[in-house]
Formats: C-alpha cells, structure tokens, sequence
C-alpha cells in the first residue's frame, strides 16, 4: 500500500519534469538475473537487462523514511528540514560502500517534507528525488502518505488535463504563466460549459504549488469519478504582479488589477465556463488567501464562493491597516447577516491546529459565526504547512457550486 | 536586443516550474528610489519597494555571459560545462562582497550551453538560474541568442496551449507522462481536425526537452503566425518504456509497442486529428531519430514524414544488428525508389558538421539520394548538441503536410 502511495506521488512531480526512473544508469549494483524482456528496440542501454531505478526518498512499510544521496567524494553528509518539516533535525547520513549516504527516519506523521542535504556544509538538491518551488526557492521533497486517506492520489480514473497557458499582461508588460485544470471529458463535449475555481498559492511558492505539491488535480479527478464533486475548471496563476521598470529592476503592480483584468477575461474567453458570480469560486492559501478574501469580497458582483486557509491576516471584515498599507473595509457586505448571506454561497475558513494564526482567525469567525453569517470555520492537525491545505481542499471542493 | 531575448528565453523554462523572478528576497543591496508603483495589496515585501531580481546568468551586450551563484561560505567555486558545451573549463569564479561568485565568460558562440557549478569540490545546481533534464541529469542552463534569428523566441503572437497528459499504459503497467501543443484556436475551432508531429527527445533527455529546450511550441506559435506552417497538433512522450518487474526493478518494454499501441490511440481519440497516414509525421534527435525511422519504416501505413536528427546509427535500409539486437530491414520499402517515394512524402536526415555521426550519415544518405530516393540530407554547424537540432527544426516544419 505504502509502496503503491510512493509510486504514485512520485508520478506527479516526476511525470511533470523530472522523473528519476528515466535515469539511464543504475549506480548501485544490480544482481538479478536476466529477464524474459521484450526486445526493446530502443533501451539505452540493453533492454535485456533489467536495471534498478535510483530513488532518493523511499518510504519504508512501517512508514519509516529511507533517504539516500550520491556524493561518493563528501566527507560529512546530513539533512535538514525546511520550514516546518523535520525541525529536530539534523541527521546525520552515513555513507555506503557505493558512494552513497544514507539515513532512515522513523516516527514522523504522515504528510509532505521540504528537505535539504548539507554536504560538506553546502546546501544541496539531490537529483533523484523530486523537486519543487516552495519555500521561496528549490527544495527536494518527500511525502509520507497517509494510511486511511486516498483522495488525493493518481489513481486509474478518467484524468482532466492540466494546460500551461502563456497570458499576456499589459498591466506587467510581459506574458505570466498560468496552469488550467479541464476536467475529464472537456473536450469530448463541446456545448458544455463549466464553473471556475481560482486558487492562489502562498507567498513561498508560485502557480505550480497546487498542481505539484496538493495535486489538486488528482483530487478532481479522484472526486469528480465518484460523484463527490462537480466538474469544474481550476486556474493556478501566480500571486505576484512583477513588472520590469529599469535593468533587472522590479515594482509590484496590483494583483488585483491583473486578476480582474486579465486573468478573468483570458479565461472567460478561453475556456467555456459559466461566467457569472455563482459560477466562480477563488481561494488560496496563506498570502493567497488574503488575497481572495480581498477580491472576494471586494467583488461579490464577480464571485460568491470563498476559500481561505491560513492567512496571515486572519477574517476581518475591516481593517484601517488592512495588508501592506491597503485598508480593507468590507462593512457593506457585512451590514447584515441577511445581506451577507443572500450574496455569499459559501465562505469556508481554516487554520492548522498548530499555526499561530488559528486562534484570532478563529475567534474572528466565531464571532461573524454568532452574529449569523454564514461563515464557516475549519481546523486541521498541523502548523503553516501542507496538511491542513491538503485537507482544506479535501472538505472544500466537495461543496462548491451546490 | 540580446536583453529582450535573454528575458524571453527565461520565462518559458521560468514559467514552467521556477521563475528567478518572483523570489521573496533580493540578496544584493538594491539601492534604488522609491518610486510611484501602484499599490499592491498582495506583494510580499512592501510593494512601493522596487527589488532587484537574481538572475544567475545574464547575457551581456556584446555576448559575453555573466554567470552569479550565492554562496557566501565557500573556499572554491568554479563552473563547469556539461556534454559538448564548455570544454575549455574549469572557469574560477571570484567572490565578491555580497556572497555571490562570478564569473564572465567571453567568445562563445550562440547557442545552449549546460553548466555544473562545482562548489569546493561539490556539483551543485544553482536555483537562480533555469534548469532542465538534460544529459541525464537535472542540470542549469544558459543560452546566448542567435544575433540574426528569433524564430524560437517568444513572441506577442497568438499562442497555442500546452497541454499534460496522463496516458495509461497496459504495457508498462503504469502511466506515462506527455506534453501536447495545440495550436491557437485548437478550442475556438471544435470541428477542425489537424495533422500531428510526433517528436522524441534524445537519450539522456525526457519528453519535456522540445519544449524547455528546444521551445517548439515558439517555433510553432511564430511559423503559424508568419503563415510559414502549417497548423499542427505536436506531441511529446518519453522514449523509455520502464516496467517496475520486482521492488525498484524494472525492465524496458517495447517503445515501439507503447507507442503504437497507446499513444497514437490515445491522441487520435482524444485530440481532433486527422487519423491518417499524410497527416501524420514522426521526427526525434539522436535516440529519438533512431526510433523515428524505425516506426515511420516499419509503419509507412501509419506515416509517411519523417525526421531523423543527429541519430548515432546513421541512417540505414537494412542492418543485420540493429540497434541492441533488434535487426532492421526495411528493403522492402526501398525496393525501388519509385515505390519508396511514393509512400514517402519527406525524408529529413540532418547531422552537425563536427558530430561524428555526421561523415556516414551523411554518406548514407548520398548513396539513397544518388539512386534516385528522396533523401533530403541537412548539415549545420555543431556537435552532439541544440544547435543543429534546432535548426533542423527550422526547416523541417514549414516543410511537413504540404
């Protein structure tokens, strides 16, 4: 099972840039003997053979975390966490007579771990294991899955497609990257049109964060095959607004402005969707989250459904300071429970357990809660980290556009 | 010029997984004034602050190359190329006062260039600086652009989408990744069928390297533009058909199997193709072009373009080896070349002038084309390397389905 959940994250990540199992050589020695293969004409090495895959990051039956690296030159090898993973660390890894270091971690929860090897005292990225942007830069990873949770595994159902689109932003001057989830059968039914989810990554990360790290996908997919979720469009876009003003000189412009502006009309008029507010979700994690709240209920003509979890700022419904000298004030939304509610479907809050931001965001929402918005409020086991996120879209998803 | 270029050849891989730009932080004082930028609520750092973006490696105005990593604790960093780029090294780079070491390399001609940097004595990947998976391994990249060309580069042009696919493969007993460009208006025209490009990376690469590489979705994007080609469906798949046989044991089942058997069934039933033989062409470098003429020769019932570039078995009728046992006879097809020419509509072969393949290759195709055998042979500057690959892009396009 174990095994099976491993294969599967490794796919993802793998499959979308660098998939270790492609690797031409094996560099530990493999004893077994011939295989009946099937002549593969084009091995690059002889398809007879059957090789072993390098795999950096192995989870082990019991859940314990086998972690190899190949630096047969270093003298002094271990491995740190990043963010709020394996903070108890370091690890020393020891080193095996094939030019390997090597160190197994056991009793930790299930979940993802952002994870870098020092060797020598340098930081650095073990090619045989997956890779992603987070934490404001490059960082190995490695997931332990969970054991009565499958939801968000690759799994043999009818797969969507993720579609990397160029958007020209006039407002950047330059094109930004943006990811689309179509769900399975988007093209085989051209008449049909679908809702919208807008989801925002968190300030360390950029528009890949939901695809690569969540796999939010395979949670469509796996929800959509069941029945628990309607079919929709995700868009991942980035959260920055950077725009170039002298030689390698940058000024953020409006996230706001490029979101509304450019971001929705693109994907209006891209992709058939059902363009009108009860059609449109957006949500994010951490700075994302503010930022849908922020356009959110700055645009209740625009969006009636809203995600935010573990946002800095909490839930409030006005702020003189609001983020980063923007005051927010939201009073006219809010001016009464009655009219809050008849506009917002849905407006799904959450914090992990552990996460200083859990306690004011909760009280914030308990108090809406008690005076009669429709506000509600989530918590998950975990601190400013993947977990409560992955669990945030778990519950999430299934209720949009009912 | 070569500024505008160098930023465009950094937003396709940047976009893709990890643009420098949107890092939290510039570590090199920025000493700029503050100026007038729209307020933007979501900027991590203040957004009235302009920030310096990290740019690894930065093309300079005559050419030369700039190359920057961060590494304040060590002793000795020098860079080295990988494959056939930057034999002449190892190139010293100098500490200066911010932790960065640097170096400026000069006279080196346009083109693509792997580098390692080697930090007191360890390789690293620098992760202000692009990446792909090249020589089989993931490893940093910088290109110097072509003065007199622009056609790989991005462009304000209508873009076609990229798209990733899960295809389950029954062969291989898992699912397998690939990339499918769809030209503009692929959505707006939903009873318009297109011819397809097959194309296959080279050994040490993945599927993803015509795309990040090689920026055949730009080549397309501008040709289609231009009217120079013609509006096409392009995909990319992994060449390597691993099956797992035992615990990380896996065995290379047949590439021609999977991709006769799953992926043209897939993409003509998931794709608006048109299912035929003329419209359907298979091309690939090295590895890949050894493939390519294999099925296009083996299948001149499901092909009739082919490209064959920089292929380490040359280009041959009938072999009694093969490639790795698997003996190729394709005298049937060649009987005469009336009856070849007659199948085929383009046979493109091309080599670089300083790749060893290149004199019997080139041979080969002589000895074809003197009897009579539509044959087109191209040479272009260049070893085992992108340049040639490229080009042989260049001209191989506009040439297919016309």
């Amino acid at each position: 099972m174990n095994k099976e959940k491993q294969n599967n994250q490794m796919y993802h990540s793998g499959m979308l840039y660098f998939d270790p199992i492609y690797r031409e050589h094996s560099r530990e020695p493999v004893d077994i003997p011939p295989i009946n293969a099937v002549p593969a004409f084009t091995m690059h090495k002889n398809p007879h053979e059957p090789y072993k895959a390098v795999r950096g990051a192995k989870i082990n039956d019991d859940c314990s975390v086998t972690l190899t690296i190949h630096e047969p030159e270093a003298r002094e090898v271990y491995l740190a966490g990043k963010g709020y993973s394996l903070l108890e660390g370091p690890y020393m890894m020891v080193q095996n007579e094939n030019g390997y270091f090597t160190v197994t971690l056991s009793g930790l929860h299930p979940g993802f771990y952002h994870i870098e090897f020092i060797v020598d005292g340098v930081r650095k990225l073990n090619p045989e294991m997956p890779m992603v942007f987070g934490c404001s830069t490059i960082v190995n990873f490695f997931e332990i899955p969970f054991p009565d949770e499958d939801y968000y595994i690759l799994k043999k159902v009818p797969h969507g497609t993720l579609r990397f689109e160029h958007i020209w932003s006039d407002i950047c001057d330059r094109y930004r990257g943006c990811w689309v989830y179509t769900p399975p059968g988007y093209d085989k039914h051209p008449d049909k049109r679908y809702p919208v989810l807008y989801i925002q990554h968190g300030g360390g990360e950029n528009e890949a964060a939901w695809i690569w790290t969540a796999r939010i996908n395979y949670i469509a997919d796996n929800y959509i095959a069941e029945g628990k979720m309607e079919e929709m469009i995700i868009v991942c876009n980035t959260g920055f607004a950077p725009k170039e003003v002298g030689e390698d000189i940058f000024v953020n412009e409006s996230f706001e402005d490029v979101f509304i502006k450019e971001i929705l009309p693109f994907i209006d008029s891209n992709y058939r969707t059902l363009p009108d507010r009860l059609h449109r979700a957006m949500a994010g994690l951490s700075m994302g989250g503010g930022q849908s709240r922020f356009i959110v209920h700055s645009h209740p003509d625009l969006f009636a459904w809203l995600g935010q979890f573990s946002s800095g700022a909490g839930f409030v419904v006005k702020s003189p300071d609001g983020y980063y000298g923007n005051p927010s004030d939201f009073s006219d939304l809010f001016k009464t429970p009655e009219h809050y509610n008849s506009l917002m479907k849905l407006t799904f809050i959450s914090c992990g357990t552990e996460d200083p931001r859990h306690s004011y965001t909760s009280k914030q929402c308990q108090e809406l809660a008690d005076l009669g918005y429709n506000v509600e409020y989530h918590a998950y086991p975990g601190n400013h980290e993947w977990e409560p996120w992955r669990m945030s879209l778990r519950d999430f998803m299934p209720k949009l556009f009912k």
